[in-house]
């Protein structure tokens, strides 16, 4: 399925490869981890640093657009055919938290290139992905001889994704009539492989709270105490114990009112690809598979809503033993949606169903983040199949099917705009998101470069946008 | 009930009472936090101090004993009648952890008095219980004319008892020969209340352990994996929840086997004390009672064995969200042991119980720590009774009795000494041991001193200790 005029594309990206991992790096070296408070100025300086490059990119309009919170970075390259579709872009430009201590071999913000890899947080999740639109649209300029992309191509990148995108929604209602599209790209997510390249169909939502219990108005003695009073951190275990029935599946009631459940024909595209579980473990730093009864690992993370603890804390934590009952407990928790499930439906489950279980002595208070929803792209849209070939020729084979188990904002641009959703992305599971040696690919960052050069041209020959 | 010659121990002691705080308030200064391998230096200065001040006292025998961890002091003062019982105080010259950010309204270990209570980590547990030892031999001998005690008098100042004594036993078996005794005396208890004067006749035991789950080698994607592989912070939180039954009642197989059960004439006398449910949950900082069914709070905390979890940790606790399955987690246990439970056993019970409990995938390691016996005195025990008359003497009125919560060595010399242990204690329940604003009451640590000043002549008096 390779073109005639696919080797240009690749040579004019070689060329500028270099310069194109420079400026990358130049940009990952920014902290911008949204959900520290010490870092908002860092968050700051990376929204303008993105806004500078894209008009160095060329792209007319870029702005930086303010939020209560972090700002986003928006720009706009109509193209010279005024009936174009309008396609926007949707990435983010803030990272998780990252410490050295925590396990990295490097500093995460100093990236460094190891066997071909580019080691730094967000090279991945999502600087990385973000960034291989820039000289993405320069490719597509040059392979087609334009001097403006043959769709109008929007960007947003938004500041708060890792942390729930709080004002994301707001922004885009009040912003609605200048993102205005006829398609929107997601360019967060991954791929099952370097060899298996694949088109993603759909992203799990999520919902996550933090739930602090109160027991003794200070630490008490184990010993004087003990045995007759309620234990906040014994509560908080047995919030988390109670999180999940024999079957691991999630016993809030009514957890799963309304979801859309697998059709034969997902699981059976699910089923197709190489799924080696050995490997998925290695992947996951994992030692064992375990979930949902009656799932397969790949429906459980991709189609299934969970409940998982991400931090839970109470009492001493230090060296040797300090024989108290705490005076208060933590959990952080967090539920991927799938399609059907509504977050506010499901922040009211949440907390009926915590205060009904909690004991008499113990005081408690729960709040929710932001929630983001779940989203689903219908597998015979036009655009989708666009997208399909533009990386079948990036990665010179067919590509398959996957969703995506993470969260992104990307179903509030599906309700705001109207418009459908469509992934692009080239991480792989190794890739280590949210986690310590966080890395990209180069081989695949350049696939990524390459695809979005094929898929504007593709979009505008093949998708009538007209309603 | 009072002697004639009381008056003069009261005007003897109160005529040397700004001294005795001074010096107490030096010791309490020094931060002999045993469990803080960093304070290590300042156990061994506490113990130091307090040798030094046994000789001022007038003790022609005071050393330091060495110990693979923490020193304990040792002293000796003869009787002149070489006939006369051997009596060994039992205390600690090392404290808890404290910090003032954990809730103190003065520093910790700057001892300040603030309406008639000095406030200070260790000043009820147990520097000043041990201190008032000094004062009380000086104010019997001036009492009785002597220069040298009526009983041979013995004194164990441990200082590893707040990291559950790990070397205690081994410094008793080695020691044994001096320390020979025919009864021990612990100060290291507390009373009912300021009005209601109490001899304990019994402590729990304690066996604790801190147990480590691993789940993925490094925090993962709650989006990528979550649902699919085991969180070791449900593990954790899923093994402290099934802790209890519905009773609450401990579920650990064998847990109960062989305990000494409450007889009902102790249960009687339990129910004899003036106990006000609204005011012990004051002192327990709480907001209801919650323990074991079919049993009062005075036996939840004085005779029920017990499981506790003083610590929990496990992935992100700091501010927003972070959307891991961490890679590990962190439970700190401790369980109360009543008379007939053998730590040994505990330990072997715990290990197999959370070994079992554990899903594929998760790794685990248990430490435990040493362990504490419990220990019951006969009520009907000749010292018991002197003890008794002591303290209805210093307190004008008649004693009850009680027992302690918390746990104390006292069981290894009671096992390894073949002397029966008894408890003079002067510490409130509101003292706040182990707790931040740990104070003593001024007044009752002057009854403490007179306590003593009476007993060790009327232990010589009315007690034969030959067998």
């Amino acid at each position: 399925m390779s073109h005639p005029s696919d080797d240009g594309v690749r040579a004019y990206i070689e060329c500028r490869r270099e310069a194109f991992l420079d400026g990358l790096c130049e940009w990952l070296r920014i902290p911008s981890v949204s959900a520290q408070p010490d870092h908002a100025a860092d968050v700051r300086r990376s929204a303008d640093w993105l806004a500078a490059k894209l008009t160095e990119t060329g792209f007319p309009v870029a702005e930086v657009w303010p939020t209560p919170g972090a700002p986003a970075v928006y720009a706009e390259w109509p193209s010279d055919h005024p009936d174009a579709p309008t396609v926007l872009v949707y990435g983010h430009h803030d990272v998780q938290p990252a410490a050295r201590e925590d396990g990295w071999h490097s500093d995460p913000f100093e990236p460094v290139v190891r066997e071909n890899r580019l080691y730094a947080r967000g090279a991945a999740d999502d600087k990385g992905q973000v960034f291989f639109h820039t000289l993405g649209v320069r490719a597509h300029l040059a392979a087609t001889g334009r001097t403006a992309p043959a769709v109008h191509l929007k960007l947003l990148i938004e500041g708060e994704e890792e942390s729930g995108s709080p004002h994301f929604r707001a922004l885009v209602e009040e912003r609605a009539e200048r993102l205005a599209a006829d398609a929107v790209i997601v360019s967060d997510t991954g791929m099952w492989s370097a060899d298996t390249p694949t088109v993603c169909t759909g992203m799990r939502g999520l919902a996550e709270c933090e739930i602090r219990l109160y027991g003794p108005d200070q630490d008490i003695h184990s010993g004087s105490f003990g045995g007759a009073v309620p234990n906040p951190a014994t509560a908080a275990a047995r919030l988390v114990a109670a999180l999940h029935d024999e079957h691991e599946r999630v016993a809030i009631p009514g957890f799963y009112d309304g979801i859309v459940e697998l059709t034969e024909r997902e699981r059976a595209l699910f089923a197709e690809l190489p799924f080696d579980e050995e490997r998925w473990l290695s992947t996951a730093k994992s030692y064992a598979a375990h979930g949902e009864a009656g799932h397969t690992t790949l429906e459980r993370v991709w189609a299934r809503p969970t409940a998982e603890v991400n931090g839970i804390a109470g009492g001493y934590q230090g060296p040797g033993s300090k024989t108290i009952i705490p005076s208060e407990a933590m959990v952080k928790l967090s539920f991927r949606l799938v399609a059907g499930q509504d977050p506010d439906r499901i922040e009211k489950a949440v907390r009926a169903w915590t205060a009904e279980r909690l004991p008499a002595g113990i005081r408690h208070e729960i709040d929710f983040g932001a929630a983001t929803r779940p989203c689903l792209t219908p597998l015979d849209h036009p655009a989708l199949r666009s997208v399909v070939r533009a990386m079948s020729r990036a990665f010179d084979r067919p590509v398959r099917y996957t969703r995506e188990g993470g969260s992104g904002p990307a179903a509030d641009l599906q309700e705001v705009l109207g418009a459908p959703v469509l992934f692009l992305g080239i991480s792989v599971p190794s890739d280590g998101w949210h986690a310590p040696d966080e890395k990209v690919e180069l081989d695949l960052l350049l696939k990524g470069v390459e695809a979005t050069a094929y898929l504007w041209g593709d979009l505008a020959e093949h998708w009538s946008h007209a309603p």
